[in-house]
């Protein structure tokens, strides 16, 4: 049985360390939640002053050209590639995760409707986070074109969903509830033997575990920046298209931004070559420019070692819980298996919400999802072993004292 | 004919004078650029700072609830609702004005579909903002449906355009190019009298002219808050519908934003009661937050008082460049009627490019626009009628002694 020596020495032996400096974060606090809102980085209020008071206050307008803001996007989406196994040219960071579903999907359509017009049927899974179902509800029925979504229920086989009905599959590489974890080059190649095209949501992948989106053979890939990478509340999101597509397809949020020559003021729309067609619109400058600063710091960290220590937390995490919690009914909803795990880890319990609100209270910040989903996100960067075994030990206190069973923690905020 | 010294008179009795010192300047710089880039409002750093240090920082996840992130969209947008002749709950502040353009562009074709479904063509004028065309476009080729797009060319009437086709209008209120103004009334009017929907796009307008969407029966409007409003480098858009239509349209980029009940994550999209069915995914919140400054200071200055001003700049402008560079081959691009004119002034110049760097290089920033185009934003809560004079002056200089004639204003930025 671990001890919290024997999770101060893991400590000390942490390659990443170093990087907690890197982040500033409240005393006190154990933050589990940075799959949700990823802490932030030191120098991120400096870069934001910069941006407001330099290049807005001072450079003005002449800033799109001389602080490189029109570049951005694209700037930042080919350091975000090497996070992702992506080349140059690939990604774009701009608008939101739901947004650059539509994008995807769009021309993942497009491109299927060309090469088997008879193929009719999204594959999504029924635990998706809901903004991918509703944005390919959204885009069935503005299409009217035949298009239906299936959806898989959970602990159901993938496979059984592939026929020859099916265009698109659309899934997330880490599952947002359970921290499920896809075999993307498996799923990947499953898709395209059964001819389908995929896109992949990385929106809890993307800075947490390793992708390989070109070797791993995926078609598209959306993901978020405000989560493992740190880009701040609401910071733009990412698209990679490959690039056997990604001069094929078309897009339809084709705003001038994606232009090829977009200060000529043509008035026919030309797609950019490259990535660049899928922007669309005016970027929000400050909240673009300040993610930086989390991406630089994932750059800096070896992937492989995140990982490492995300599974070692994880094990820890598991292991106390199932140990010292061992009276209360907790049950785990991730998979054990670290091939099939991602960088969070949640238990179900009846009362998952008080029990969530009354850790909160103690300094413990995990999240909840419905029902009854306690979610904690274990963020290599800022966590430490120790953490763990301090946040399994207010787990077990409230838990032991029932601290949860009081009206302030079981009334529901309006929002969560 | 004026003088410096009857410019100094009339900002002596400026009503708005007292609005200059409410935002950051640049010293020795004259900015008539705000058309494109507003100016950086005083308190717009410190708010960031606050989003960023405390807000981010110190309340992490849990501001989502306690620094009302969630609902910055709704209540940026109720405050917006007084600027432009909106009700509450009518508009949201989000997203980039070409996704807004999206949404109200599919929520207005599906009413008229309902309504008329022979109807298949979308009119919009030559002259429109790229984006504004680009995005009909993308719709057109994306539903697939038969629809078309017709462009009016510039000085012919809309009237002719108007036919028993047509499904929804598309017209800027301020045009991007030239200044002229629409009567927002009698278009509207027209367009409903011939079995047309209206969407208005305000980017020029909002904050620099009165607006009364209501009022004057448009149906869809969207617009921009980083011109006139001062809300920083690409801060979120706007869209607005009418109340008539609000709870009975569909817009397809339905991500969870939008959702009746985001947080129940139910894997079936039921679009929120009221506006918020247009929010789409989640929002850059520095960049959101940021805004409110600027949206603030528009508040509190009286609308009537800065039309007044605007129109008596504009007059100014016009007339001491026709009195005063009358030996250069400038062309007034601006219609000199108030009415139909909005808050910036163009010009025609066969070298309006390098006349226009060389204006920049001698501290006087307005932007150009191809072909031949110089552009100067007349802002009234930073700009007086002593900079109007000043300006003028340069400009004169710039042409009097050829200095744009060299090759450093002449050759092309990549971006301008």
């Amino acid at each position: 049985m671990t001890t919290r020596q024997a999770c101060l020495e893991a400590d000390r032996r942490d390659p990443l360390a170093a990087f907690k400096d890197e982040f500033e974060l409240p005393a006190g606090l154990i933050y589990l939640d940075g799959n949700s809102l990823g802490a932030l980085p030191r120098g991120a209020a400096a870069r934001a002053a910069q941006v407001i008071g330099q290049e807005w206050g001072q450079g003005l307008i002449r800033s799109w050209n001389t602080a490189g803001w029109f570049e951005l996007p694209a700037r930042l989406g080919n350091k975000l590639a090497g996070l992702i196994g992506a080349g140059q040219d690939e990604v774009v960071m701009t608008d939101s995760t739901s947004l650059n579903i539509f994008k995807a999907l769009a021309a993942a359509l497009r491109l299927a409707q060309r090469a088997a017009p008879q193929r009719k049927v999204i594959v999504s899974e029924r635990d998706n986070f809901p903004t991918d179902l509703y944005m390919i509800q959204g885009m069935i029925d503005l299409l009217r074109q035949g298009y239906e979504l299936r959806l898989v229920d959970a602990g159901l086989s993938l496979e059984q969903a592939l026929d020859d009905d099916v265009a698109v599959v659309l899934l997330s590489h880490v599952n947002y509830r359970t921290g499920a974890m896809h075999d993307m080059a498996a799923v990947s190649r499953r898709a395209h033997a059964r001819g389908a095209l995929i896109i992949w949501d990385l929106a809890h992948a993307a800075g947490a575990v390793p992708v390989a989106l070109d070797a791993d053979g995926a078609d598209f890939a959306v993901g978020c920046t405000y989560k493992y990478l740190n880009g701040g509340p609401g910071s733009p999101a990412f698209i990679w298209v490959a690039p056997r597509h990604r001069d094929d397809f078309w897009q339809p949020l084709s705003g001038w931004w994606g232009h090829r020559q977009p200060f000529e003021m043509a008035d026919t729309y030309v797609p950019a070559q490259g990535i660049r067609r899928y922007l669309c619109g005016t970027q929000p400058i400050v909240s673009l420019a300040t993610a930086e600063c989390g991406l630089d710091i994932a750059l800096r960290a070896d992937i492989a070692q995140v990982r490492a220590k995300s599974l070692a937390l994880g094990d820890r995490f598991i292991a106390l819980v199932e140990s010292r919690c061992a009276d209360h009914p907790l049950t785990l909803a991730t998979p054990r298996e670290h091939a099939r795990r991602g960088s969070h880890v949640s238990f179900l319990h009846p009362q998952g919400y008080a029990v969530m609100q009354a850790l909160i209270a103690r300094g413990v910040i995990g999240d909840y999802r419905e029902p009854e989903l306690l979610r904690f996100g274990l963020t290599p960067l800022y966590l430490s072993h120790a953490d763990i075994w301090d946040a399994v030990e207010i787990l077990r206190e409230v838990l032991d004292t029932r601290a949860w069973d009081r009206p302030q923690y079981r009334e529901r905020a309006a929002v969560t």
